[in-house]
C-alpha cells in the first residue's frame, strides 16, 4: 500500500524554485519547511534573496520509507532547479570559468536551531577553485572557501569526526600540525597563505580518504546529492531526536532541503554576516537587535567562536547596509506580523537575506511583544493572546533575586542578558557531569566557554546557563530562550578551564560544585548562592505589593489575562487543600476549587492520632468515637476554605487513599504509636499486615472505603455541611460540591449519596439553614467512563481524575513506570509523558466516551478535570475540544491554565 | 418518573384467574411466575387444578418501589378473583355455612425451592372453623386445619419465631407443654383430640398477641392481605437473597402470589399428598419417581419430618389415584416436553394438581434425559444440547470412588441417592461450623437430621450432604441436585445428636471433624476417607479405558459433544503449559492452545537458577549467557507441546510477570541463592530492592520486559522456531502463534515484531525449513482495546486477557479485592464476581470496541479470549455474541466450554 502510494507521488513536484521565479509562498511550511517557505515569501515581497530551490519534506518521508532512496523524478527536477539558479546568476554549476557555488541547508517545518547540518561552498573542486580564484581575482578567498568546504563536507557528509580516543577534531589537528610545521603557531586561520590553504586541502582530502575509505567527490553533482542525503540523514541523528522529543515535533514531519546560490560575507571588509531580530527576544523591547561579524560567513556568527558586534555598530561601519537592514526589518514585521529572527550576509556592501523566521523569545518578551504589537495594530487582541506560549508562561511567575540579598552579593562578571530570571546553582563545566549532579538532586549551573548541540542534555538539566563567549544569537542564548532557562552569555571575564574543571574570575577560583548565581534579566554573575523573591506578578497579585503593580510586566500581564477572560469558555479552578492555597489561587484568577483532597487534612498535628485510632478501631462504636474527634478539625478546615473562596464553589473529595498510608510501617514508629495510643504493638502490626495490598492502587480505596465504613463518609459530609452552615450564617455564599472518588458502578455512588443526603438533612434541620450543594463523582476508573450514562443518572457532576484514569487505561503505575518510561520516550512508543500530557488517543477516548454518555443521561451535567493534566496546555486544548466546563490545577498553574484555556477556545472557534 | 409510570400501570391487570376460566398460560412466567403460569397451563390442558388466581410480579415490583404499598386497583381485582373461586367451588370466603379456605403461595419466575413462604387453610376463624367442622362432619380435621393455620400464619406473617435465647420454636413449645400437661408425651400430633386442638388454638393466639403485640386477625380479608404482604416481604429475606446471588437471579424480577382453593390431603386414609417427577431427577432414568404421605398436607412431604413412601407404593394403596397420576405424568411430558416436578394432593381419592415445573436435575440426569427425549422425538437435537446446564456440566467429570478402594471401605448406612458423585469429608452437624471448617481449608460433609433453608450456606460450603431423614424431594435433595452437590438423604440408620455433636451409626460414634464418605450415585455411606477415581468420561477420554467407553454415560456424553460440534461456531482452545495438559485438553476436544504461559517453564528444576542469573546479570553479555542456558529448556518444552498438539495451533505468550517474582524474598533464601550462584548476597538484595514496585500489576512486566531486554524475546522466539523446525522435520504440522503480552501501543508490538521476525528468518535459514507462524497480541490494557485499530495493523490476532482487562477497567486487583468484593456482592454493587463472569457492561464494552476496531483494520483478524472467563458459560455467551473465533480455558473446562459455546450459538441464531 505505502509503496504504491509513493509510486503515484513519484510523478509529483519535489522541487520548488525561489528567486525571480518563485513557486512557493510563506504558507507552505509543511511542504517546504519553515526556511524554504519564508525564502519564497521574501522573494515575493521583493527582499534580496539569492536564488535557489527547495526540495520538499515529502522527499524526506519518501527517503525513510524507502530505505534511504529518492523518488525517480527528483534528479531531473533538481537539474531544472540548478538551471534556474544558473540563469539568474549567470554562473554555471561546475563551470570552469564562472562556477556556481551553492549552500545546502536543512529546513524543517518548525525551526530547529543547531540541530541540522549545513554545507557551504558546494561545487568547488580542484578545477572550479581555480576558476573562482580567477573570476574573483582573490585566490586566497577561493582556496579558503575550498578548504572550508572540504572540511565541512568531510565532517558532515562523510563522517570524518573526532573519535573517542582523540582530543581534537581531526581537521583541526591537520591545521594545527601545518601551522606548527610552518611555524605559524597561534595565528588566526584568516592569516593562512594560499599555499597553506592548498596544502590543507590536499591533506584534508588525504584524511578523508583514510578515514572514510573513499576519495573526496570532485563532481559537483556527486557533491550535491551527497549533501542532500546528509541533510535527510541528519533528521534522524541523536541531537535532532532529543530536540524533537523535548518540543514534541513528530518525526513524520521530515525536513526540506534548500539549495541556494552562495553569497559571501567573507570577501573582505565590505562584507560580513549577521543574525538579527526585529525586536529584543529576551525582554521584548522594540529595537533592532542582533549582531554581526565583518568578513565572516554566517556559521561563524552562530558558532560563538568569535564574539560578534551588536548590529548598532554596523551603523558606523557599513551605514548603507545598516539602512537597508532597518528597512528590511520593518518590511518583515509588516509582512509577517510577528517578531522575526533573520540571517543576512553583506557581500561587498550588498545585503542578502538568507533566512527569516518567527523569533524564539522568552515568556517575558512574548508578553511584551504581544501587548505592544496589539497597541501598534499589527495584530488583534486574539492574536496577542495566541502569541504567548502557554507552556513557557510559568516563567513569568518564576522568582527573581531578592533585591536586598542581591545588593549584598558580589558581582564577579557581566555578560549578555540572554535568558531572563534568576538562578543559583553549583557550577559544572560539562554536560555529563551536570546531568549526573542534577540526577543526584543538586541545583546546577552549566558553565562553559560556549555551548553546542552536544550540551543539550546538560542545558536541560541545569537551572541556568553561563558562557564566556558568544552573543545573543549564540547557541546558548537561542536554546536558553526557547527552553526558558536563565542564561548569561558572553561573560568574557570568565576563564573556563575544562582541563582543571575550574572557572577563574575576579581573582577567585570556582571549582565544580561551587555555587554561583546568575541574573539573566540584568546579565550579572554573582559568587555564591543568592536568595530569591517573588516575581512582580506574584508580588502584585498575592502580596498586593503596590510597587510591583506599577511595573510594565504586571500591567501587561493583567491586560493579557483580561483578554483571556474575554476569549475563554472553559473556566479554571484550583486544586487546594488549605485556605492559603485557596486564597493564592483565587488571586491568580481561579473561580473555585476543583479538587480539595480531604486526606491531607488528617496528617496535621494530633489529627493523625485520631485518624490512626479510627483505622485501628475494631468496632463501629470505637470507630465512631475516633471519627468524632476528627469532625471538628475537618469542619474548621472546610470553614476556612469556604471563607477563602468568597462564594466560589468547592469540590471536596471524600477520603481516597488506602488506609495503610496513615499507619506507620517501621517497627520503631509502630512501637511509638502503640505507646502513644495505649494499644499493644502487635495490634498495630497486625492491622498494617491486614491492610497490606499487592497493588494498593487497585485495592481498598476511594469510595470502597466509604462503602466499607459509611460512618467515615457520614463524618465527612457532616463536617462539610456544618462548616457550610457556619460560613453561610456569616453572610457568605457557600457552594460545596461533594465528590465521591473512584466510582465504577452507579450503585457505589447511590450508596454514598444516601449517606451524604442524610447528613445534609440532619445538619439543615439542626442548624435551621437551607444549604445548596451538589454530589458528583470522579471518573477515574475506565469502567466509570464506560458506564458514565448510568453513573450520570445519580451524579450531578463528573470530575475526570486523569491521573488514575491514565494509570489504569495504560496499565502503568506512575510510581513504577520510571523504570521504563524514559526508554519508551526514546523509542518513541510514547510521544509525551502520559502523566504530564494526556494520552489523547487512549485515555482521551475514555474522556470523550464519558462526556458523551454523561450528557446523554444528564444534559446539564457539570464536567471538569482535576488530574495533573489540568495545568498542561496541550491537555487543556483537548479538554476544550471535548467541551469540559472547567479544568482544575495547582494554584501556581492557574495563570498558565487560563491562558491555555483561552488559546484553546480561540483555536477551536470556526473561522480562526 | 418511576412514580408516574407506576400510576399509569395502576389501571392495569394485576390478577389472573385460573380454573374453569383461565386468563394466563404457560408462556407468561415473567408476569405470573413459574407456578402461576403453569397452573394456568394445566387448567388449559384439562388437568384437575383447584381454582384460584395469581397476583402478578409487577405488584411485587410496585410494592418495593412504593414503600411496601399496593396499587390502588389491586383490592378490587382480588375481590373479583375470590368471587370466581367461590363460584366454581360453591363455597364462600368467610361464610358461616360452607366457608372457602385458600392457600397463599409465592411463585417467582424461576422456582426457588424452600425460599418462599406458604400459608395454608387461610380463611379460618372461630366461626368458620365450626362451619367447616359441620360441613365436613369432621371437627378434628377442621380444628387441626385451624391449629395449623394459626401456627403457620403466626410464624410467617406475624413473625412469631424462635428467639436466640430459646431452644425450640415457640409454637412447638406450646404443643409440648400441652402434651405434658395432658400426659400425652410422645404421641403424634395426629392423635391430639379436638379439645386439645381447641386449647392449642387459644394458646397459639395468646402467644401471638404476646409476641406480636396485636391480636390474631380473624377477618378472612385481613388474613389474606397480610399473607400477600408476607409473600412479597419474603422476596427480600436473607435466604432468598443468598439464593438469588448464587443463581444470579435479579432482584428486580420479583415474585407473584398464588391464591388457590384448598384441597386436603389430610382428610383420612383415602387422602394424601405427594411430590413426583416424570423421570428420575438424580440419574435421568425414565420412571415415575417420587413419594407421598397418606393423610398429610403437602408441606409434610417436603419438610422431611416424616419419611414418605415411594410413589410406586401408591399403586397398592390407592390404585385409581395411581393410574390417574400415571396418566397425568405422560400428559405433562407431552405438553411441557421436559421432565416435570409436580405436587399433587389426593382428597378422598380424587387427584388434584397443585403445581408443576421443569424439574431440577443433576448434570448426569440432564445428560441422560436430553439424549433419551431426543430419541423419543419429544425434542430435537438442538433442544437436547440446550437442556444440559453448562454451569453444572463439570459434575460429569467429577471423580467417582475408586472401585478397588470402595470395595474395602466399610458401609455404615444406606440412604436415597439424591445427588450423584463421590465425596469424602469431615462431618459437621451445623451450617456455621461447616462454613468455618471450609474456610479453614477443610473438606466438609454436612451431616444433619434434615436440612432447611437456614442450612444453605453450610450446604454451599460442603463437599457433600448427608441426612438421616427426608426423601428425594426433601429440601436437602432438591438443593443438592440443583447445586450439583453429592447427597445421600434419608439414611435412617444415622443417629444425629446435635447436642453431643456426634453421629452414631453401626455401633460407632463419629465426632465432628471425623471423616465419612458418601456415594450419592449408589446412596451409600462409608466410614473414613475413600480414594476417588476418574469419572467414566475422563477415564474413557484421557485414559482410553475401554470399560469406561462402554458405559451409557460415556456414550451419551459423546453424542452430546457431537451435537455441540454441529451447533457451534466458536471453537474451544485450552490454556496449557505442558505436553500433558495439552494432551488432556486435546482429548477433551480442544482444537489448540489459546494460552501457553512460558514463565511457568522457568520454575522447574535448574532452570530457575539460569533465570535468576539472567535477572541478576548487569551486562548484556552476562544476560545473553544466562539466556543461552534457558534456550534448550524452552526449545524442548515447546517441541513437546507441539507434538502433543498434533498439528493444532499454539498461542505462546512471551515472558509476562514482573522479574521480582523469580527472585527469592526472604534473607535465608537470598543467602542460599548467593552461595549457589557465587555472587555476594547484597547483589541479590539490591536487585530485589531495585525490582520492588508499589503496584507490580502496573509496572515493568508484559512486553515492557521484552522491550527493555529484547534479548529475552529473541531467545524465546528462537526457542519457538527451533522447536517448530524440529517437530516439522518429524513430519508433523506446527502452527506457533506468538503472543506479545500487555500491548497498549502499536509501537510496542512493532518493536517486538522485529525481534520475532529476525529470529524466524535466522532459524529458517539455519535449519533450511519454511515455518508458518503468526504474531499477535494480548488485549489486556484498556488502552490496547481503545486503540485496537492501530494495533491490528501489526497484530495478526488478538487474544483478550480479560483477567487483567477486568483488573484495570474496574481498578480492582484480583489479589486485593477480597477485602471488599464480598460486601460488594451483598450490596448488589456487582451482580456476579467480575473475575469469574465477565462484567459485560464495563469490561464487555472494551471487548466490543476492540473487536469492532480490530476488524476495521484487519477484517480477518483472529480473535480469542484466554482469561479465566474463557471457561465460564455466562461469559462464553457474551463472547459468542461479539463474534470471537475461540475461547480458551483450562483443560478440564474444555467440555463445559464446548457445551456453552454451542448453546450460545443456538441462542444467538435468529428464529431460535
Amino acid at each position: 500500500m505505502a509503496k504504491k502510494k509513493a509510486q503515484q507521488k513519484a510523478a509529483g513536484k519535489y522541487v520548488y524554485l525561489f528567486g525571480k521565479k518563485t513557486d512557493g509562498n510563506g504558507s507552505m511550511k509543511p511542504l517546504l519547511g519553515g526556511k524554504g517557505a519564508n525564502l519564497a515569501e521574501m522573494c515575493r515581497i521583493g527582499l534580496p534573496v539569492p536564488p535557489g530551490f527547495t526540495i520538499t519534506t515529502e522527499v524526506c518521508t519518501y527517503y525513510y520509507a524507502h530505505k534511504r532512496t529518492y523518488p525517480a523524478a527528483l534528479r531531473a527536477q533538481m537539474q531544472a532547479g540548478v538551471a534556474a539558479i544558473e540563469k539568474q546568476t549567470g554562473k554555471k554549476f561546475g563551470d570552469l570559468k564562472n562556477p556556481l557555488l551553492v549552500s545546502v541547508r536543512s529546513g524543517a517545518r518548525d525551526s530547529m536551531p543547531g540541530m541540522m547540518d549545513t554545507i557551504l561552498n558546494l561545487g568547488l573542486n580542484d578545477q572550479t577553485v581555480e576558476a573562482l580564484a580567477k573570476k574573483t581575482g582573490n585566490p586566497r578567498f577561493a582556496w579558503d572557501c575550498y578548504r572550508r568546504f572540504v572540511q565541512m563536507y568531510g565532517d558532515v557528509v562523510l563522517g570524518v569526526q573526532k573519535r573517542p580516543d582523540e582530543d581534537h577534531e581531526p581537521f583541526e589537528t591537520v591545521i594545527e600540525t601545518l601551522k606548527h610545521e610552518r611555524h605559524h603557531e597561534g595565528i588566526e586561520d584568516t592569516k593562512l597563505t594560499v599555499e597553506d590553504l592548498k596544502e590543507l586541502v590536499a591533506r584534508f582530502k588525504a584524511l578523508v580518504k583514510q578515514r572514510a575509505g573513499k576519495a573526496f567527490p570532485s563532481a559537483p553533482w556527486d557533491q550535491l546529492m551527497g549533501a542532500v542525503g546528509a541533510v535527510f540523514g541528519s533528521w534522524m541523528n541523536d541531537r535532532a531526536i532529543v530536540y524533537r522529543r523535548k518540543y514534541n515535533i513528530p518525526s513524520e514531519w521530515g525536513t526540506a532541503v534548500n539549495v541556494q546560490a552562495m553569497v559571501y560575507g567573507n570577501t573582505g571588509d565590505q562584507s560580513g554576516s549577521g543574525v538579527a531580530f526585529t525586536r529584543n527576544p529576551a525582554n521584548g523591547t522594540k529595537e533592532f537587535y542582533g549582531e554581526f561579524l565583518i568578513n565572516a560567513q554566517g556559521e561563524d556568527v552562530v558558532a560563538g567562536v568569535r564574539t560578534p558586534s551588536p548590529v548598532s555598530e554596523l551603523k558606523k561601519q557599513l551605514p548603507k547596509a545598516y539602512q537597508e537592514l532597518e528597512r528590511i526589518r520593518h518590511t518583515l514585521e509588516r509582512r509577517f506580523k510577528d517578531m522575526q529572527d533573520f540571517e543576512f550576509t553583506i557581500e561587498d556592501g550588498i545585503v542578502y537575506m538568507l533566512q527569516t523566521r518567527n523569533g524564539k523569545r522568552t515568556a517575558m518578551a512574548a508578553l511584551k511583544i504581544s501587548i505592544d504589537m496589539q497597541k501598534e495594530r499589527l495584530i488583534d487582541w486574539k492574536t496577542a493572546v495566541e502569541r504567548n506560549p502557554a507552556d513557557q508562561f510559568e516563567q513569568l511567575l518564576a522568582p527573581v533575586f531578592d533585591p536586598a540579598e542581591v545588593a549584598k552579593a558580589p558581582v564577579i562578571a557581566s555578560g549578555l542578558p540572554a535568558g531572563p530570571g534568576a538562578a543559583s546553582g553549583r557550577i559544572y563545566l560539562n554536560a555529563d557531569r551536570a546531568v549526573a549532579a542534577a540526577e543526584r538532586g543538586e541545583q546546577v549551573l552549566l558553565a562553559r566557554l560556549e555551548t553546542s548541540p552536544e550540551d543539550l542534555r546538560g542545558m536541560i538539566a541545569a537551572e541556568g546557563i553561563l558562557t564566556a563567549r558568544g552573543g545573543v544569537s549564540s547557541h546558548a542564548a537561542l536554546v536558553a530562550r526557547q527552553m526558558g532557562k536563565v542564561c548569561v552569555c558572553g561573560a568574557a571575564a570568565l576563564e573556563v578551564d575544562y582541563q582543571g574543571r575550574v572557572v577563574r574570575v575576579a581573582g577567585e577560583t570556582f571549582k565544580e560544585g561551587d555555587w554561583m548565581s546568575i541574573d539573566g534579566t540584568a546579565g550579572k554573575v554573582y559568587a555564591g548562592q543568592v536568595k530569591t523573591a517573588p516575581s512582580e506578578i506574584v508580588a502584585g497579585l498575592i502580596d498586593d505589593n503596590a510597587a510591583a503593580k506599577k511595573t510594565e510586566k504586571f500591567r501587561d500581564y493583567q491586560q493579557l489575562m483580561k483578554w483571556c477572560d474575554a476569549a475563554t469558555r472553559m473556566v479554571v479552578r484550583t486544586n487546594a487543600d488549605t485556605p492559603e492555597q485557596t486564597r493564592n489561587a483565587i488571586a491568580f484568577g481561579a473561580v473555585g476549587i476543583g479538587l480539595c483532597r480531604t486526606e491531607h487534612m488528617f496528617f496535621e498535628g494530633d489529627r493523625i492520632d485520631a485518624m490512626r485510632q479510627m483505622i485501628l478501631a475494631d468496632t463501629l462504636v470505637a470507630r465512631k468515637a475516633a471519627l468524632a474527634k476528627l469532625l471538628p478539625y475537618q469542619r474548621d478546615d472546610f470553614a476556612g476554605i469556604f471563607r477563602a473562596l468568597k462564594g466560589h464553589p468547592a469540590t471536596i473529595r471524600f477520603l481516597d487513599p488506602p488506609l495503610h498510608e496513615f499507619l506507620p510501617h517501621s517497627p520503631d514508629q509502630q512501637q511509638a504509636l502503640a505507646k502513644k495510643l495505649g494499644v499493644p504493638t502487635d495490634v498495630i502490626e497486625s492491622r498494617v499486615r491486614q491492610l497490606h495490598e499487592f497493588n494498593p492502587m487497585l485495592g481498598l480505596r476511594g469510595c470502597r472505603l466509604g462503602i466499607a465504613f459509611p460512618e467515615i463518609s457520614a463524618m465527612q459530609a457532616r463536617a462539610v455541611f456544618e462548616a457550610a452552615a457556619i460560613v453561610q450564617k456569616e453572610g457568605m455564599k457557600v457552594r460545596p460540591e461533594i465528590m465521591i472518588p473512584l466510582v465504577g458502578f452507579k450503585k457505589e455512588l447511590d450508596l454514598q449519596l444516601e449517606v451524604v443526603h442524610q447528613a445534609a438533612r440532619d445538619v439543615q434541620a439542626e442548624q435551621k439553614v437551607k444549604l445548596k450543594y451538589l454530589v458528583g463523582t470522579m471518573i477515574e476508573a475506565p469502567r466509570g467512563a464506560l458506564t458514565a450514562d448510568e453513573i450520570a443518572q445519580s451524579a450531578e457532576f463528573f470530575s475526570f481524575g486523569t491521573n488514575d484514569l491514565t494509570q489504569m487505561a495504560l496499565g502503568m503505575s506512575r510510581d513504577d513506570s520510571g523504570s521504563f518510561l524514559p526508554q519508551y520516550a526514546e523509542l518513541e512508543i510514547v510521544k509525551k509523558n502520559p502523566f504530564a500530557t494526556i494520552d489523547q488517543t487512549g485515555v482521551g477516548q475514555l474522556v470523550e466516551i464519558a462526556v458523551t454518555k454523561g450528557r446523554q443521561s444528564r444534559p446539564n451535567i457539570k464536567l471538569g478535570i482535576c488530574g495533573e493534566h489540568g495545568g498542561d496546555p496541550a491537555s487543556i486544548r483537548f479538554f476544550e475540544t471535548v467541551g469540559l466546563d472547567y479544568v482544575s490545577c495547582s494554584p501556581y498553574r492557574v495563570p498558565v491554565a487560563r491562558l491555555a484555556a483561552a488559546q484553546a477556545r480561540l483555536a477551536n472557534k470556526v473561522g480562526r
